[in-house]
């Protein structure tokens, strides 16, 4: 391997390294908290505050589908627990001069939580 | 041992036993989430909700304490993560004929976060 | 509501409630966990290992269903979530005089990972 | 802002993606796990096995620090927590044609578990 197959590590590189992990963490702290529909907007209140805490966040959106929570209540026990195909995050997360747009939803072709780049764009220094 | 070693399961036994669950699946599924001192409401919010909507619940309170919080920002980062040691949480839990009031608080003595029974009553059925 | 409807707090009320910490811990730690086939057993492991170690645990069997988690693979990643639904947890809670034996596993009348408890007896002091 | 501000993602782009929701997977699922030095090994190897279950994991390394552990271990109780200063962890994530090394490792000078990027370099297709 030669010197030129590494890079340089930029800015935007650290803006998606660091998206990355906002919503790793955000899917394995949260994911299995129990909820009912009446707790689903202090949910999304308490994940954005959480997730927006953390270092190089510039915003964080979480919806919670109200539809999906009432089909996944338990019968008997009228509750369930957050999962990742109740989710809709959106992120802006920015490291100096890089802006990285992320997301978090239900893909329903592969019936996966999916997470991905939305846009990665520069940032006013 | 003889036949009246074992006890027969009482309302009692199963409130502490539902009381228990809900202590540690509040301390396990939230500890660790990032927080910073204006996230405490809504984070004190989410955990109530999300632990009522367990079965037995009859209410729980969850404050965060705001300065420990504050004396464990990181100083770059300027957050931290919620801790047992910042919790002060009380729950009461019904069991058809038996209410078990619990809590969470940190004990300094062990310098630990202890969960324990503070009363048991009988419930009107 | 007179003096006698409060009950004194015994040793069998303390193992019974640390066994629902115990398995409230184990659900709210463990689930959500990342898990192939062929990461069964070093997670059956971490967690009977894990759990063994909080106070007053004598013992601690963890079983994953394997058939369970090869059924739950997801079909373009090859691996799914540690779910309730994969459970097989017994576990020995000891306080002082009592002994509390508690279990959790699908129920599927109630399509629900179920904590109970299976039996109280008296310990040897 | 013209045209020419925006970035196509590419395969170095979602390396790093990946990599960071690897690291922020394995910190908020697993730190919080109760913890004795007895423990330590079963841990490390649930958590690399947990972790390399994920899409586009080339490797994980999990080191737990024993001496941090043991200095950890709560005098009463003789056990502690996983917590992030605990922990060595170094992944490879692959994504196509580039792949990306990352680490978690506590960082003294900023008394935080810090994440970072360490290398990226080009992929044999």
């Amino acid at each position: 391997m030669t010197e030129t197959d590494f890079f340089e590590i930029t800015d935007r590189d650290n803006a998606l390294f660091e998206a990355g992990i906002k919503l790793g963490a955000l899917y394995h702290q949260f994911v299995g908290s129990p909820l009912s529909v009446s707790g689903i907007s202090s949910m999304e209140k308490a994940i954005q505050e959480s997730i927006s805490a953390q270092p190089f966040v510039e915003s964080v959106s979480v919806k919670i589908d109200a539809k999906v929570v009432a089909a996944e209540l338990n019968e008997i026990f009228e509750y369930t627990e957050l999962k990742g195909k109740m989710l809709d995050v959106k992120a802006i997360i920015r490291f100096n001069t890089a802006r990285a747009f992320v997301s978090l939803k239900m893909n329903h072709e592969f019936n996966y939580p999916l997470m991905q780049i939305d846009k990665v764009e520069k940032a006013e220094e």
